[in-house]
């Protein structure tokens, strides 16, 4: 079970990227996804292919990399929970 | 440049799946991301990756296969326009 206020603190890093508020309108070629609000279930399998790399994302990968399933499971209750922005 | 009206006819097929409101309450396992509003370029880049097999999901393969460019150029334009349910 994920911890969202752990998960709070180690989704920091992915804020960079994925916390840009609007961003659709002011960069319309931006391919972040938006995290907020996801289901979960979603947001937990998502991080483990790019950690195992079955999602090819190099970028992905290197943040996924550290990430226990611990840390997966927080950040992905946090996440989720967060309003999609 | 996507055809937001044409986008949401192409992508009625997809609601099978996407377009279950609330169901992350309803079903806390589920794990279909919501596809509205999302950037347009990050769920063109999505689909082309399903397509070409670059994510490896069987349905979702299944599903881009067929698609023209154009296709998902559609398809993209009018799930981010969509509200995020």
């Amino acid at each position: 079970q994920g911890d969202a206020e752990a998960g709070r603190v180690k989704s920091s890093t992915c804020m960079g990227c994925h916390g840009i508020p609007k961003y659709n309108n002011a960069y319309p070629t931006y391919r972040v996804p938006k995290l907020g609000g996801q289901p979960a279930a979603y947001l937990a399998s998502a991080l483990k292919a790019y950690r195992s790399g079955e999602r090819p994302h190099p970028t992905m990968h290197a943040q996924a990399a550290s990430l226990s399933d611990q840390d997966i499971a927080d950040i992905a209750a946090f996440l989720s929970s967060a309003p999609a922005n």
